[in-house]
Formats: structure tokens, C-alpha cells, sequence
């Protein structure tokens, strides 16, 4: 016999592939142009130029044996060198290379630290609806126990009374994602804040830390004058996870990093709870070339042009039909409100027109509906109609 | 507290890690010319020009958007074609796509396979001395017990008197590498028909399939006329673990696979255990654009002109001297024995004349010691008489 749940894992599609597949079923049959197919978070933006020149003068001027060897686990000096010092103009912070390990991108480095941390099945990580439905698998898979503090609807911040009460002497962690997927809202500087003092507080209350751990694949994708606060900078111990797979369009090159702040306690510890628990997920090291992309490209930033488009016109459009929206200031989704709160006979009726959504359901909040705009805008406008005829 | 467990594994550097580091130092002092340094197993011969030419091609003729997505968890349809059509043509076998699971290189692939396969604590997995040293530590993490069969110090084939007796209720895989890091010796066809005929009998015997994982990362380095067996044509219950790291000299680009066979028992759960296991130790995808270079390069062998000419050089020098070699068929090790049989000691005197080797006990075979051959050849003649005063 083998592991029964490790088969269910993978037999078990999420709600968001399962849609997509419906997707391209039914583009088969009525036409690619006549679906409109809001479900997936994979950037439509291509790479930066930047990415390309990169590639491209490594493999010309340097040796493979300098790009395609093996870097020490925790990535080659001058990544983690040019990430730090990338970070440290650019938030005002004081990172060196020694605070940054180099992973396979965003779920990697979430994997990694969860492993890292959890010493006992005892262990609680505190995770706020709405959230990336993997955080429950990935929590369970390093031996913990997942808690969810429903959504906070009235502006997707924290309800931080339920919050408090979930806390404990278990209380290993509190994961987050700001720009937020499903629903696009950032953290303001007075939440994290609130959040840090909470923390501060319960660590001594405790006698124990209890880690921030901060997942930020969308932290460069905000639109107007939004500011995303520098986690690090409000908690001491902050872990930040971050990926390149959006910043840069390189999904599928798996990239990014933890990155340990050396205010940490027990810094050293954790630096090497991190390459352990990287070692025996079968880590050897992050990409190697793609390491040194990384290094070329560290202070490149995305093109937001199109994904800021399409936001304002999802935005402004949905808001003057009637639909109540989650204010969507980052990451590239809308998350708005099933007009009768029922948000599955919504995404249900919604594919009669085949309009696709994911309803919030799987993110631990039922009512509202994700919608996936990092698509070409005309798609958005032919699906117009459709959202004012389904209110 | 953080996980004790994770900490202990990333400081213990491995003993390889030490020496090479130690190496580093010498360097410094005496000159990299003068420090004989055979610790390490990172290839020395550059990737073959078609790899260069494969990147330059698809970042020259391609959308970004292409090559740097997401692909499905298992790989790209293509990539899973275009290597079960060459390990057909190779091998005579009737591989599809449906059988495979591109991962981030071997290291990746046992532990996918080892959580996949692992249902209980009980859980054994049977292992042959010499072995790769992190073999113990992936089993451990997937939650099964580690058992180890003592080297056949004569051939370094298989012990079958103590592997039989080691075979119980519990026996969930045997876990083989050949050819072998430390040994370099490949298992004969005849090791394999035997292996395979007690491993059908057993399985009988307990009514559960014994598993056979078989990592070949060194399959295409062996020299002169040696054949290694295909092992999958000799047992049906085999999971086959595979990366281009030495083949294609890509050990940084965690490129490779699991090749899991139709006749494999229940393949289907199999197939679906592997994808959540993945899925659970944060492998979303193997990289994307070295999907497509893999695509393009399938067909391409390793040159092995420099690692058969120094392996000729150091087993014809190393035996007339006197030391007793093991027959070095593959990979790029060579493991010989300690003329006293005490391989620490000798380690150690050798280390005073910065000659640097691996002592075998790490590999479940005190007496022994390992040299990787992946070196310049004029690094082996400056070395030769320093191997001669030792004797």
C-alpha cells in the first residue's frame, strides 16, 4: 500500500484547474474568443526585455561550467549579495547575503520555512481567510496545525478580536499574503502594525516566538499610490518568502527566496533550520542560470500597464453595475461579492454564458468570487455584458 | 522552538562539504596547483554545445510567454514525449508521456517518490552499501526506517544472503544506484535478474508489491563496452529517477525525472501519489525553459573522453601500485581500499600532503575511500606519486 494521502493530493484537482480544464473543453467547441476565462493567475505580460538580454549575454560570454555548476544551497554569493543590496535601496533596510537563501520560488521557500519551524504536531500556524488554498496543504505536509481566521468583509484587512482569540501557547506562526490572493487587497501600514504590536505582545505573553511569515509573490504588483509596507520593518521575527514568478512573468522558472532578517531570534538557528529542511525536500539548489538572471535583473521592475488597465475597467465596471468589490489595489484579482451571497449558483450560472470564476469558497470565503485579470482586455470587454446580465 | 531536527541537519555539513572547504583553504595558502583535490562531484566538462544552442534558439524564437510559464505539475506535453519516444529508441521499451513526471533533477525525484510511496512509520527501505549518503536522511524525512545491507566488499555487486534476510512485512522499496556514487561499479545484468526474481518472490510471499527505485543519475557515464541494464525491463514495480546534472553536465539546473511504468502495480494511484507529493514539497513545476532545452537535447550523449582517459590513468596507476580498486565500469568515482583498512587514517595522512579523498564510512563502507575523477587530468599526474609514497 502506498500513501493514501499523497493519492489524494494528487487525484484531487483544485476548483481553479478543474475550471480551467472546463475552460479549454468548451473554447474546443464554441471558440477560444467566446469563452471568457477568468480563472487562472499565470502573468499574460511576457518577461521584461531585461530577462532576454540577460539569458542571452551569460550563455555568450561565460562558461557553462560557471552557469550550469551546482551554488551552494543557499544560492551563489553574488545572488544573495545583489538581492540584499537590491532590497536594502530600495526599503532602507540592512541585508547582506547572509540573511538570504536562494529557493525554487515562492512554494519552495513557504515549504521550507514551515518544515523549519515546526518541531511538534502541536505547532499552530494562523493563516487569514481569504488565502491561497495550498497554505492548508503545505502547513499540514510540515506537520502543523492550519488555523483560519475568517475574512474580515467590510475592507479584507484582519479582524484582529478573532485573531487574538486564536492565539496561543501552540501559536508557532502567522503566515500572510499582502497583495492578497484571491482578493487583490493590500495590507495597510496601521494592519501590519496592529499586527506586529499583537505579536510582540503574545511572543512575551508566551515566553515563546511567534514568527511572521510574510508571502509576498505579488509585493511589485500595486496600482496608483498604494504603498505595500516592508514587512520586516514593523516585526523583528518576519520571514519574508518571496517569488519572481509575477515581479518578472518567470512562473514557470522557479525562483525567489527566503529571506531571514538577522534580527530573528535565534538567527543562526533558523538560517540552518532553513538549509535542513531545504536538504530533505530535495532542494539542491535554486536554478543556476536563472540565479545569475536574477543577479542582472535584481532592480528590474514589471510592466503594470496592462494589469492596471484591466483593473480599472473590471473595477469601475462591476462597482457601476452593482457589485459589491473588495477594494482591489495589488496583485492581479478582483474579489467581489455574489450579488444574493451565494457564490457558488453564481460561478454555476456564470458558466452557462461561459463566464469562468473561482467562487471563494476554496479560499475560506464563501460569497465572494475570484476573477483573474491578468487576461488580454478585450476579453474583459466582451465579458462585460455577461457580469450585467448576471446582476 | 524551532524544528531541532532541521538545525542539526543544516549544520552538519557533510563530511564531503568539509573536505572541500578544507581544499578551498589550502588553496589559498599553497596554490590551487599544488592541493590534489578529489572530494567533490561536480562535472568538470562543460555542457554540450547543443545545450547552449538550445537556449539561444528558443529565447531567439519564442514568446517568453512560452517558455517561462507554468507547465502542468507533471511537465510539458512535449518534454514527457520527447523523452519516453528516446527511451524507446534506446531502450526498446513502450514508454508514453502518461509515464512521466518531470521533477527538478534526482534529488528531487527520490523524495517525491520515497513520500509518495511512504504510508506508514513502519515503512522500510532497503538500501545497499556503498550509498549515496543523503539516501539516509530522504527516508527518514518521508517517515520510513532505513535499512542497510553491508557492501559486497568482493565485486561490490549485492550481498543477496543478507538482503534476503533483511526482506519483511515492512519492506515498502529497495533503493539501487548504478552505476554507483561511491563505487563507480555497475550491477551486472545478472544482479539485476536476481534482484528482480527475489523481489518478485517476496512480494508474493507478504502480498505487497516490494517497490524497486532505481536513481540514475550516472547512466550514461560508463565506459568501454559495459552495458548498464535497463531496469525496468527486469521488474515491473520500478520507479526509475533520473537527472541530466551529469549527463548534460546541468547539475544546477534541477532538470530531470520519474519514470513510473504502466506494469507498476496500481500505476494510477502511483502516477497520482507522485503528483501530490510533488505538490506537497512545493515542486509546482521543473523549470520551464529547461523543459523545452531537455526537449530539444534528448538525444544527446555525454562526452566521456576526459573521464574515461583519467579513470584509465588512475585504475591502471592506483592498481600497479598495489592498491586494490573496485572495478570502476561507471560514473566518476573510483573507490579503492586502504592498504591497512583504516580508511580514516589514511584520509587523514593523505590530507598532509593535500591530497584530499572521502573516506567511505560516510557511505556505509569503512575501509574504502572515494575519489571523483571529474578533474583535470594533468590534477591526477601531479598527484600519482603522492598516492605512491602512501603505499
Amino acid at each position: 500500500m502506498i500513501s493514501k494521502d499523497m493519492v489524494k493530493l494528487g487525484t484531487q484537482r483544485s476548483v481553479i484547474r478543474e475550471i480551467f480544464e472546463l475552460g479549454k473543453l468548451r473554447a474546443a467547441i464554441v471558440g477560444r474568443e467566446n469563452i471568457h476565462d477568468f480563472s487562472i493567475g499565470n502573468p499574460n505580460v511576457p518577461a521584461p526585455q531585461e530577462v532576454k538580454d540577460a539569458i542571452k549575454d551569460i550563455v555568450d560570454n561565460e562558461s557553462p561550467v560557471a552557469y550550469h555548476s551546482y551554488t551552494s544551497s543557499p544560492g551563489a554569493d553574488e545572488t544573495r549579495d545583489a538581492i540584499a543590496s537590491s532590497l536594502n535601496r530600495r526599503f532602507g533596510t540592512n541585508f547582506t547575503k547572509a540573511n538570504m537563501f536562494i529557493s525554487c520560488g515562492a512554494a519552495a521557500s513557504l515549504n521550507i520555512c514551515l518544515k523549519a519551524m515546526t518541531a511538534s504536531s502541536d505547532d499552530e500556524y494562523i493563516v487569514f481567510a481569504p488565502y491561497f488554498s495550498e497554505y492548508k496543504f503545505f502547513i499540514e505536509a510540515a506537520g502543523g496545525k492550519f488555523v483560519m481566521i475568517p475574512a474580515d468583509t467590510e475592507a479584507f484587512q484582519i479582524d484582529f478580536d478573532l485573531f487574538e482569540k486564536a492565539i496561543n501557547k501552540n501559536t508557532k506562526a502567522v503566515l500572510i499574503n499582502s497583495p492578497n490572493n484571491p482578493s487583490g487587497v493590500v495590507y495597510t501600514e496601521e494592519t501590519i502594525k496592529k499586527l506586529a504590536k499583537i505579536l510582540v505582545e503574545k511572543s512575551k505573553e508566551y515566553g515563546e516566538i511567534i514568527y511572521l511569515i510574510s508571502d509576498e509573490p505579488y509585493r511589485e504588483l500595486v496600482y496608483g499610490n498604494v504603498v505595500v509596507p516592508f514587512v520586516t520593518k514593523y516585526y523583528d521575527n518576519t520571514l519574508v518568502c518571496y517569488s519572481y514568478s509575477k515581479s518578472l512573468s518567470l512562473p514557470g522558472e522557479r525562483i525567489g527566496y527566503v529571506l531571514i532578517p538577522s534580527e530573528v531570534g535565534n538567527f543562526e538557528d533558523m538560517f540552518a533550520a532553513v538549509a535542513g529542511s531545504a536538504r530533505i525536500l530535495g532542494y539542491v539548489c535554486a536554478p543556476s542560470l536563472f540565479q545569475k538572471v536574477i543577479t542582472k535583473c535584481v532592480d528590474v521592475m514589471p510592466d503594470l500597464t496592462i494589469y492596471e488597465r484591466n483593473r480599472n475597467l473590471l473595477n469601475d465596471s462591476l462597482t457601476k453595475m452593482g457589485y459589491r468589490v473588495a477594494k482591489p489595489d495589488g496583485a492581479f484579482y478582483l474579489f467581489f461579492a455574489a450579488p444574493d451571497g451565494d457564490s457558488i449558483a453564481f460561478c454555476e450560472k456564470a458558466k452557462e454564458h461561459d463566464l469562468l470564476l473561482v467562487p471563494g469558497d476554496g479560499f475560506g470565503c464563501p460569497g465572494y468570487m475570484r476573477l483573474s485579470y491578468c487576461v488580454q482586455t478585450e476579453q474583459i470587454e466582451r465579458a462585460l455584458p455577461v457580469f450585467q446580465k448576471l446582476i
